[in-house]
């Protein structure tokens, strides 16, 4: 029997810009323009809960958020990381890693549940992927 | 030189009711009546990022939220599990680990920054600990 085949949720898929995929995870941003906010997928199917990874994934999954992570301090020099699996809403198995500053719109509160997200004019979001393309080594 | 000590963030100990040490991290519950909530904090002194975890110790917090994740799911099975890394207020590296119910005060938002929480009854307090220490093995 074939693996079941990953589909990414409908609704991240409603909310981000594609970055593109690292060798476990689909990188996505998040279209809020008020914070650098990128969202990690593992392509594969049915996973809810960090739990289910097995013990590749697992390292693989650590390695990829040290890679955003990175990418994002890089980029952006923020004050504090806010790394995050939480899935109340959307079940997919995905994680949240976002560059926060101390002078940002939700600060010190967490990002989510926040008022409608503002999505990125069309020439940043286009900057905006262009760059993470180069810092996650994508392109 | 003497590699510098671990101290507890005191706003993390005021919070928190001490469930134990696991070979990297220290236990606690959130003292926090609505939700069955640990936090783990890995005794390296002066780490605020995940980023700054080397290989080994990266390891090692991934089985213990593993441990942490499974020892919730078999005392209040929860339907679904949220686990964080955040540190806007408190800066000492510390991950959530929080058994969340479609049926809880705050779902499906996040657990933090909502109203004060109400304190477990002392009873309560003792017996969720000693349940916590058991399903850990810190007994």
């Amino acid at each position: 029997m074939n693996a079941p085949t990953f589909h990414l949720d409908p609704r991240l898929a409603a909310d981000t810009l594609d970055i593109g995929d690292l060798q476990l995870s689909r990188v996505l941003l998040m279209n809020d323009a008020r914070f650098p906010w990128l969202v990690l997928v593992p392509r594969r199917a049915g996973l809810v809960e960090f739990l289910q990874l097995d013990r590749a994934d697992c390292v693989a999954l650590d390695a990829e958020l040290r890679l955003c992570s990175l990418a994002l301090m890089e980029l952006h020099r923020p004050d504090k990381l806010n790394v995050a699996a939480l899935g109340n809403v959307v079940r997919q198995f995905h994680v949240h890693v976002i560059a926060r500053f101390e002078t940002d719109a939700a600060w010190p509160r967490p990002v989510w549940g926040d008022t409608p997200a503002p999505s990125y004019a069309a020439a940043e979001a286009v900057a905006r992927v262009k760059d993470l393309r180069a810092a996650l080594r994508l392109v």
